[in-house]
């Protein structure tokens, strides 16, 4: 297999190029007769969507999915069988890309993508683009919507951090997507995202882009979900959101800041509220030797600055020679963070649906 | 599948509990014809192993690997089928667990393993151990066997931080093991090492434990590693690492530290060395678009403070009810950095050596 | 998984109902620059569609294939990058299925699917249609283009028996497509053709069907293909073929055949003829110890007769009330295997062209 | 991966040579609680192994099997981790190969295993000896304790056929392993039993072997097992069968005789017994649509003679020299079917055990 499948039971494969005929998904194992989230998709997807305001690229597509096969035509739910969703490309201008034929610009996929394949989609950066998570967002939001129906999981991601800016006091247990939705940069900070803001527009006013942070919650996952070993709940969602275009970096729980603790300052004592064992803090994100344990999951990603800037860079042509490099004007955002919001939420729901399927059949006692 | 194999076409499944018969691992897809290489595994699993020094846990298991299958008797070579390699328990004592049958010990997988299968093998934590690392550490020393002698690949890991200190000026370019082995707690910054020992030591002398973070790198992996999309080598190195016990979080590259950055301050700039490609800098830790760029790959990984620690805490029993907790005298690492060292390198050796085979065929002008 | 999807390095996976959007294909691991076979897919979906003549069914769909992704605009040639193939529904005519929404047809899967998934796809039988079998074709025309072109390899399939005739003489060495396609059923052995076209129009006219054999030859093959335990050609080849709709039963070399014969008769002497090691008998099928060996490999399929028949039959309705039943008119073969013989061959091709990847880079002296 | 694991949720690999330190199996994915079945393994075990009697190999091999891991030593019970079980060669006599290691056996597996890994184990034949199979047979005794524990499912296997003879009367309906261990052929026909051990003492006698036929039920098989597309149970039982050393054809049902039948004798007529909705035939052999139907599995598959026998033939040397060969006096089967009862029952049980477990947590009205 080549890297285009994701997950073990609730299995999707992406397929398209950014200037090719369509984007999309397939759903291989979606569980049958759930009714299909139609509306759910579409907002993800609208989220996710170039030109939605200044902060984002200007490339225009309605991005409306079509969903060519699993659904039942009388009752509207799953069948059990693969669902295909996919998004034709409309807006592509190619002409865009001639400059970019000969040369390789840096920190982009161009160089490597020609050193695996010995060819490439030149035009719109094939596959590499960030337009290959449209089938990861609507496959999310299917994921996601089992979750929420079957489970009462739910997911929310946010912009923390864009360049200097961190936002401050937000509160994963109450976060709602409406509160992230409130301002353009997705930061339930109102202080923190006014700042963000104009750090994006600085930037863009520089011919420059900015990096970031996201954090993501997902609440009310039960007890037992996670294998014990290589598919631990942290490492399913570390290769999930570091498969995403320009993530640099992935923590769970306390991250990078539990390296500086001690084991009195880290651990999670147990404690029981009455209905069920519960942690009294929750240091561990969630997760314990790779298995959830009933509390919220808190993970945080870093992306990095998108490499593409308005400004003139060394680079090489496909022969190696040195050239003075600056793109034609093309559409790009100075800063995914905001767009990434989505995606981040589908990742998180992918690897949860998957797992909330593996857990099923895997005790004598609950097969009879 | 229940998460026990890692990779696709080098692929390992490792199996045995902490106090069972056994733990080993089975490695399937190691190409035919190679020398195996007993020499590289004994000397890993002794950097693995518990009671090196007064740092690690005074468990004393000689860690003596049989090979029950897979190489030829005639030439000592790989057969190119599976190879099955196990190390069995000698120094397990059981009765230094039983008063943790009753009780949740706080941040241990005891409550999660619990919560999913209904029953674990209380005696060491079962898989849940460091012990099951023993067949990740032999398989990567094959993996990383075949890297160096095929491709020459070298991968070097050590201890970066440890609590509050931080190494200074490592040069990951050029360190090598024996660099790292210079002391008790692998740091090359010899001053960096000594308050790392310190601080070890400190925590010991505290009943408790401490955190810290591991760099690792990987020299030579010529350009064109890594798939496009679910499985960037940025995503199977994150998923590789945080699978390991107390894993809380990875970086590539400048990671954490890129989100702060402007794109014109992050892009790697091309250049041509007069025999191929390069970059001018590797802030993208060799890696761009998922897929190696010919720079050294560079990488981080955070570890918790191990949980178990010799001090009274909050927890409940299986049932729910509350009681103070102090583990009997065992034996454990207050500090698992130093013996993670050949754990980190044998996770990436073996997404390393994954990518290598996965990367044989995928072109049409070499498979003619 | 659910089990839509075939192959490890050559994957593909289907999608899609009878009567839904689209049926199609994803090809992932196609491997990239390879000029796309845009007309030997067309035309094996030509001679795989119905409508072709008397002996089929009448449903008329032009079957027209259109490529979504993993082709360079530029170049025509595959991109390494997942390829999307679809065909649109046109001539579904749903109306003639409300008879069958609330009766179990004998020996159909609506029960069987109502079983398992607890709601199906009444119209048109949705994925147990033949119709999903488009894509099958489609990506085992790219198989088969990849093994001709890479390989020198040779696949050719013919209707071997209808009911109680069977073909004479049939040289498997020799055998072209155009010799099997100069008679309608797809019978090189001119003969036996005009006997099984009486008895497939006799069945029809008996409001019944028919069932038979095909045989299938795959020249050139070099020895050394194959995986030799659960992964053995064999094995591979009886999946793939059991998996064909109506599929009821499958040989290799000498197959049921063999059962009676003695060691002495059945081994096939080795022999060198100058250029390479041969046998000078067959009966092996090319296949020994689950890896070619270099000899022709071939197989055989036996079909059930269609379970549609326009006769009234005993069968139950959803809640198990007894009822006769007889289908509306519909539009279905009397007799699969004309129609078949495009649908073994694709599955030889994926297979074959599956293990031809996995033979890539399983040797040491091959990945230097 | 290279062929050696079976299964996706029950997940086996087999590991070990003929002549290497052990041969064995890791069970991943076997259900949590199950009291481990060790006597059942060791029942099955002894009818797998040679020396059984005057028909099978004198090769002596208590086959004592031994767990490593994935049992609670408390309770005896599985933890749901992967369960190794290994058997230590011990009689082992490679001076017997010495004659071997420069001449190919005709169709043995000597001359392919060199095309495709350059190398092999002499001894023993490595891989390709029938003792791979003492994994299979010990996990598909696990496999079938949790299909009799859990699910009501028994399996039974005879000998039907040898050379000439073939059995009469059998019923797979309420046949017993004891009525078939009741001979040493393991045919419950005894008429039949006694003409299949005159055929191959006569065989023996010959210097010749003789090949055979299996017939295998399953009985209590809900409907409702089995994926609808490549991984039907057919597809699933087929490869499985195929994939044992010597097989040469499969039947599911009515098989190739079906090929003769017209729809109206072949079709299953549905019924309602007043518990649920039965066939009042079942030439589809409890299989429809690639799903179980809840009436009882039959299956066949066909073994070609093993290819060692003691007379002398014509092959080649590893260059290709043409030598007469005759093997000196070594152990082996001139009949390998009563001890291939064991083998088919196990893929059988590990076909169902997978499809078992891949039902769980398909459908949203079980999953809540």
């Amino acid at each position: 297999m080549s890297g285009n499948s994701f997950g073990e039971r609730f299995r999707i494969t992406t397929f398209g190029e950014s200037h090719g005929g369509a984007v999309g998904v397939i759903i291989d194992g979606c569980p049958a007769g759930h009714p299909f989230p139609h509306e759910r998709i579409a907002q993800q997807l609208d989220r996710r969507r170039p030109g939605q305001n200044r902060l984002s690229s200007p490339r225009r597509e309605p991005d409306a999915f079509i969903v060519q096969s699993g659904l039942d035509p009388d009752s509207g739910r799953t069948l059990g069988t693969p669902i295909c969703m996919l998004v034709h490309n409309k807006d592509a201008r190619s002409g865009h890309y001639n400059d970019v034929a000969a040369v390789y610009r840096p920190s982009h996929a161009d160089f490597t993508y020609d050193a695996r394949f010995g060819l490439r989609a030149i035009a719109g950066g094939g596959r590499s683009s960030a337009r290959e998570t449209i089938g990861r967002v609507a496959a999310g939001a299917v994921a996601e919507d089992l979750l929420a129906q079957l489970a009462g999981v739910e997911i929310v991601a946010w912009v923390d951090q864009v360049g200097s800016t961190t936002a401050q006091g937000v509160d994963g247990e109450s976060l709602t997507r409406d509160q992230v939705d409130a301002s353009m940069v997705r930061c339930p900070d109102a202080a923190a995202a006014e700042a963000m803001t104009a750090e994006i527009d600085a930037a863009r006013k520089d011919a420059d882009s900015v990096g970031g942070v996201l954090r993501c919650v997902a609440r009310g996952v039960p007890a037992g979900w996670g294998e014990p070993v290589f598919d631990k709940l942290t490492a399913s969602l570390a290769g999930a959101m570091m498969s995403l275009p320009a993530a640099r970096a992935f923590e769970i729980g306390e991250g990078f800041g539990a390296a500086q603790l001690r084991g009195s300052q880290h651990n999670d004592p147990f404690t029981h509220d009455g209905q069920r064992i519960r942690t009294t803090t929750n240091r561990s994100g969630g997760i314990q030797g790779g298995i959830s344990n009933g509390e919220t999951i808190r993970l945080a990603v870093a992306f990095k600055p998108v490499a593409t800037i308005f400004r003139e860079q060394d680079t090489v042509t496909r022969d190696g020679t040195p050239v003075r490099f600056r793109p034609a004007k093309g559409r790009h955002d100075p800063c995914v963070l905001p767009r990434a919001v989505p995606m981040v939420e589908a990742m998180t729901a992918l690897v949860l649906c998957d797992h909330f399927l593996r857990r099923a059949g895997i005790r004598t006692d609950e097969l009879r």
